[in-house]
Formats: C-alpha cells, structure tokens, sequence
C-alpha cells in the first residue's frame, strides 16, 4: 500500500471554474405569478430554481450550490456539537407510525401503498424510526447522552402549499435527535443546540434578524423555542423583547401565566414589539413522548430500568435558503430589487464578467485571472460568453447576487486593473489583481 | 467587507476524529435472517446500514461515510466532464409522466394522492422532469451539447427487495442526462461518459472486477451499455471476452447478428466465458424518445427546428457501496470474512486502537497520534474505550474493514513504535510514528 492510493491529506483542491458559456440556464426579465412570494419571483428569475408543481421544486445549478452551502453550514455545527450524521430512509412502514398512534392523527402524512397492499408513509419527521433504531442499540445509562442527525428531503402533505422555498410540500430539512437519562442533561444540551442554531442563521448572514422565541411545549416542557427571522412578508407574528433577540409567539402571549414567567421584570406585553416573521428552526423538549411508545429505555446505575429522556431539533435548509432571498434582497446596487448573498452562502464568491471582444484579449485578460484564482482554491462563477452585450451580462450579474462581481475589461486595465462591485454597495471601484485577492482570500 | 466575511481560500481544514466512546452504534456478532445477502449481513453487523423494511436501509455513521465518499468520487468525475449538478425532485405529478405514455406502463412506479386528490408520483428516474425543464432554457443549437446530473435518493416499486443494498426500493442514484444536436455529437460524449464510469469504478476500488457490457438498445441505438462487476453471488450473468475488460450480456448473447458484429475476429461464443455479476452502471442513448414527447427542440443554423438528442446514464452510489462488499470481502486478515475498504471510500482512512489501561497513558499516548492525524489534515476513527478488552476491540476493528488499523500500546511503544496492519494482509508490523505518516500522507 503506497500513499498514492491512500490519496488524503494532500494539499487542498483547486477551486472550481463554472464558465457561463456552459450553463444551460437562462435568466428571465419576467416569472408567471404562479407563485408571487418575493423569493420564488427573485429565485426563478435568476435561474436558481424551477418550479414542478404547487411546493415542489428542481435546484438548478447555482441554487443546488447555494443549498449545498447552507447544508455544509448546518453539518459542520452539528459535528460540533458530536452529534453523527446518518440517513434515515424517507419511505416507512405504516405499523411505526401506529405504534406512536401517529398514523391516524398526522393529517399532513403522505400515504401510499407498496407491493402487496402494503400501507407506507413519506416522512415528514423521523421520531418514528430514530426511536425504535436507538432501542436496538442502547442498553446502558453509560451509553448516554448521545446524538445522531440527517439532512435529508422530507415530505409533508399541506394543505396549501406556498410561499416559494417556505412551505413546500417537498423539502430539505437536517434533523437533530438527542437522548439523555435525567431533565437537566437534556436542559443542558437544549442551550447548547441553541448556541449551534445562533451561529448557523449568523453563517447564512440572517443572524441579526432571527428572535430567540418561546412557543408553548408539550406534556413534558413548558416551553419550546422557535428561531423566528424577521421580514415584512414573514405568515408568523412574534412578539419581541425590546433591545434583545428574545420574543414570544402568539400561543404564548395569549398565556398570562406564561408572559409572567418568561417576560424579565419591568417589561409589560404593552412593551413588547409585534413583528412578521419565518421559523428557520425550532428546537423541542420531546421527554418520554416517544421513547416510552417505542421502549427505549436503559439501565441505570443502580440496576433498574429508566425511561431515555428525548430532545429533537429542526432546520430547514431550503427554507433557510428561501428566508436569506426575502430578507437580504435589495435595491441598492441594482435598479430593480435583487439578491444579495451572503459569501459563505453564495453560489460562487466571485463572479468574474468579462467585457473582452476577441479570444486573444479574453485568453489573456479573463482567463488568467479566474485560473489564478482557482490555483488559490477559490470557485468561481465566469461570464465568458463573447457574443452577450455588457449590459445583459451586468444585469445577469445583478440577478444572481454574488457578493464580489469583477469585471475584466480593456478600459479597466488601462486605468490600472479590474473593476470591482461589492453587492450591496452601489459604487465599484478598480483595483489591481494583487488586492482583489488580497480582499477576497487574505493575502 | 473583509476578507473575513468572504472566509474563502483559507487553510485546509483539519482532519475529523470520531471516539468510539461517543459513537451510538454497536456491532453485532450475529444478524437476523431477514436478508441473507452478504452485504447486508457484513454491512448490517458492523453497524453501517440498518433494515427498516425489505429494500429501505438506515446509513448509520459509519456506513453514511462510506456513501457520501462514493457520493463524492461520481460527483468529481461528473464535474469532470462539464456537467451541472442539480437536484430534481422526487414527487412528480401524473401529468408528466402521462406525457411520455408511462403513467400507465411503468409497474415499478410508486403512486400516491395529494391533496386534492390529485395523483402523483415519486420518481424511480427523472427524463420526465429533465426533458420539459430543458425546453423551457434550451432554443438554439448554440446551447448544445449540454448536460446536467444530480445524486439523489429514487423510490421503485421493486416485486422482490432483495440483496441489501444492491436492490432496494429506496436508493440513491446519479443520473445524467446529456442533449445533443446531433448522432456523432452524443457518441463522443456517451465514449467520454463509459471513461468516467471507469473512473469512479476503479477509484471505488471494483475497476478490476467491472466489464463494460454491450446490452440492447431501444428504438434509436441498436446497444447499451452496462457496467457488470463480476462476482459469484451477482443476479446478472454476462459473457465475458477473454483477456479484455468487455463483456455482452444474456439478450446479445441470443442475437446472432448481434453477436457477429460485437466481438472481435477470431472469438467464437464458445470462447466466451460465463460470469455472475452486478450492475453496477448503464449508459443509454434516448435519441429522441423524451424530447419529441416533451417537445425539446431547437433552431439549428439553417433556421429550422430540430429535435435534440439525447443520453441518459445511471449510476447508483448505494449499490456500489453493496457491490464492493460482495466484491472486495475476504477472510485474509481475520479469522472471519470481513468488509475490506478501499482507502478512498473507507468511512475513514485510519482506525487508531488505544490499549491503554488509564487516561494518563492514553493522553499521553492514542491521543497526541489522533490530533497530529487531524493537524495534517486526516480524519480518523479513533478507539477510545477503555471498558472494552483488546479481543472486543479487534474484533470491532476487523468487522469496520477500514484499510489501516494502528494499534497504540505499552507493548509497541516499547518496539519502539505503533502496531501497523494493512488490512488484507496477514501480519501487522511495529513502525514509527513518522514511518506511519510516512506511509498515510506521503511525508
């Protein structure tokens, strides 16, 4: 065996070049109103995603890298936090939905048949199958607390599905299950989950917006906590703390027991501020709910048996990605409304636009810069096509909200490099290529 | 913004450690019956896949490892060849497939209601999204060839699930589509495509075992192709061409004018020689069997209309991932058949054991290996136990089959080093520190 075929720990890869000229995607000046939600107008639009039916949706491929962005996000915090990932299966058999008593109650289950009249479910949530899974593997309070999460396409059949990537009846979703032997080892994990979810929304740039939000609990847990990101066109109202990213939800403002208990001392319900939001996430105290209908259960210290304690924690990529286009979209550097991506969210960092007329100039202008900043392992999207007009290729651009656009262009180098646009800005600047990568990568 | 906010182009990040101690799976030393098949008894045992039903499997820790390794080998040589990932989804509605006449002809097609009663679908392959989405961006022959692919989880309604992962009914699949203006134009391409597939083969560590196996064609091509890998326990059987690496399958076989035109000069049937096998890949081309249904066509340079080509080529990650269990198991390092993983798919590259009897040794020892593995970048299953015995310890290790097993202790620090064993031979051999890193990352 020879490191060859080891092949790790090598040096970092070379970042990807998506040239324009080989996308089958077209932008588009207008959208049927199919779907009016502002982030399934801008999405389309810009060629991110496609709609099949009413909550269903194809990713193209700048919103495919966007979605696998966000999902890297989410699983690299919940690495963090020691939790494994696995995958659950989204198909399930009818008899783990009865044994909860779930089958009957669930309205949004989709229910299908399978060979031989077989009754089955599409998942949308997995207690189901995480529970009945632990029991086959866990005997031992020494084996406790533990933790394992999917990101995965779920399905739920709503009602009325809408609203773009915020209610679909197909989506993505990384769900988190914990498992503890006593209250206070879950209350602790429960913080610490929380701490992840608040650096995965300031990751996705929506952190400043998001409320920290009571919303009632279960027979186990008073309370339970939604993570609300605030926007005009948001279909949940919350209620916020003044000066703080805390609030309340509705349930929980109609409960003057509650408002006494969670509202700090001098603040009234006069106080507090009624805004519309999305829930990007909710983090729930599940106790024995499930593990008592599915017999988890383990050993404890001094021989008896006890009942595992449950925590399960939900975040849904896609409707994150939705959440970033409503609430981050703007008109400051374009004349129309437009998205603006957050860097580490973005499909590509950079969108390098060249103006070249001839291959010569384009080989030795563009060309030169987007292979230098791949040797960097910086991705980047490259509007090469020749035969576009400047002014379609720049309103391109501004569809598709990458952060740094760079344009490549004669008039550029003879004032002394390229020129460069920071979304969100509404100047561009030249610069030399030296610090254009010293603004992107550093050094 | 800075370079900060931007947070590309950094160092590699560091390597990941997973301790058994926190890991929630156990090994099992016998299975259920349930399903016989040796991937899913060997899979099933070492906790890296779980049975929720016939064809619907759990990927637990380690066994998720190994699929999104394999997931991202087909990703690289996809990227490779120009194409755009994207994900379609899995509901389709009854129309599209009503479309290309398939609604009422496809048996293996799962079928449910949505709301409103209205029928839907959940895809077992995607030509009825891809077509139509593709006609809504694809005009001019300017735009051609192109293509897209996604990996993505795909539901069949199998008679018989079987064989763990090598037959399921839910299971994850690449599929690439490729569109073209012309006959010669996809011929290149689909040439390009069968090098891919022996890429990805040969990275999953089956190239040696797999024939590129001529198949029928349909209305269009007069062949396809399917990737075979050979195996005793295969459901295929193929006839293979001596000393080559390409094989016909049962319906050539029985097709004499087939026959005289496949195999070379000199090689008679009787040549042949017969073997079971898997399949592992197919590569097809459609002509124009979904894009005159779907209307796909474009302005070609003389200003008519012409309807595009196309290709269509499948890849299923979780059955390789059965296949190279089936393929690539053998009894030469433990007493027993165990899973062998190729490095590049091995759910990590390295299993480091500490024997150490208290924290201190194993602080002083396992511990400062597994940080100096992550320092350079290389992630490692790390054994960490310290209730467990030796015996226990290396019975775990055989079953994971992971490539390289490091065992740390008292006994080899006293050689003068760690006890190294390359799995599949039958000798482990003391070494230093530095010879093992030597030996992982090539310095």
């Amino acid at each position: 065996m020879t490191a060859n075929n080891l092949s790790i720990g090598g040096p970092r890869p070379s970042g990807l070049v998506q040239r324009q000229s080989t996308l089958f995607v077209q932008t588009s000046r207008e959208v049927s109103g199919e779907d009016p939600s502002l982030n399934a107008q801008l999405l389309t639009q810009a060629g991110f995603i496609n709609r099949l039916m009413a909550g269903v949706f194809t990713y193209l491929p700048l919103g495919n890298r966007v979605l696998s962005k966000i999902e890297g996000i989410i699983r690299s915090e919940m690495l963090s936090l020691g939790a494994s990932e696995i995958t659950m299966p989204a198909m399930h058999p009818k008899e783990i939905w009865e044994q909860t008593g779930r089958w009957d109650t669930l309205d949004i289950l989709f229910r299908l048949k399978g060979q031989g009249d077989r009754d089955l479910a599409l998942g949308p949530t997995h207690e189901e199958v995480i529970t009945p899974l632990m029991a086959g593997f866990i005997h031992s309070y020494k084996q406790l607390p533990t933790a394992a999460f999917q990101i995965q396409t779920k399905f739920r059949n709503e009602a009325r599905a809408k609203s773009g990537l915020l209610r679909g009846r197909e989506f993505r979703m990384k769900d988190l299950y914990s498992f503890h032997l006593d209250q206070a080892d879950l209350d602790g994990y429960y913080e610490k989950v929380a701490d992840a979810y608040r650096r995965i929304f300031e990751r996705c740039g929506i952190g400043h917006l998001t409320y920290y939000t009571a919303a009632s609990g279960g027979a186990f847990s008073k309370y339970s906590h939604e993570f609300q990101t605030i926007t005009p066109h948001g279909e949940d109202t919350i209620y916020c703390i003044p000066n703080t990213k805390i609030a309340i939800n509705k349930e929980i403002l109609d409960d003057a027991e509650a408002i006494k208990e969670i509202l700090p001392a001098g603040i009234s319900v006069q106080d507090l501020e009624e805004k519309k939001a999305i829930e990007v996430g909710n983090i729930f105290k599940l106790g024995t709910r499930f593990s008592e209908a599915c017999k988890l259960s383990v050993s404890n210290a001094t021989g008896g048996k006890q009942t595992v304690i449950m925590g399960c924690y939900g975040l849904g990529p896609s409707r994150v990605m939705g959440t970033i286009v409503e609430c981050l979209s703007d008109g400051k550097t374009a004349p129309i409304n437009t998205m603006v991506w957050p860097a580490e969210v973005a499909p590509y960092p950079v969108h390098i636009v060249s103006l070249a007329r001839t291959i010569d100039e384009q080989q030795s202008g563009a060309d030169q810069l987007v292979n230098r900043l791949a040797s960097a392992g910086v991705d980047s999207l490259y509007d090469d096509r020749m035969e576009v007009r400047a002014g379609a290729k720049f309103a391109d651009s501004d569809l598709f909200g990458i952060p740094v656009r760079v344009v490549v262009s004669q008039k550029a180098a003879e004032k002394g490099g390229v020129e460069v646009l920071i979304r969100g800005n509404n100047q561009s600047e030249i610069m030399s290529e030296d610090s254009l990568f010293k603004l992107i990568i550093g050094r």
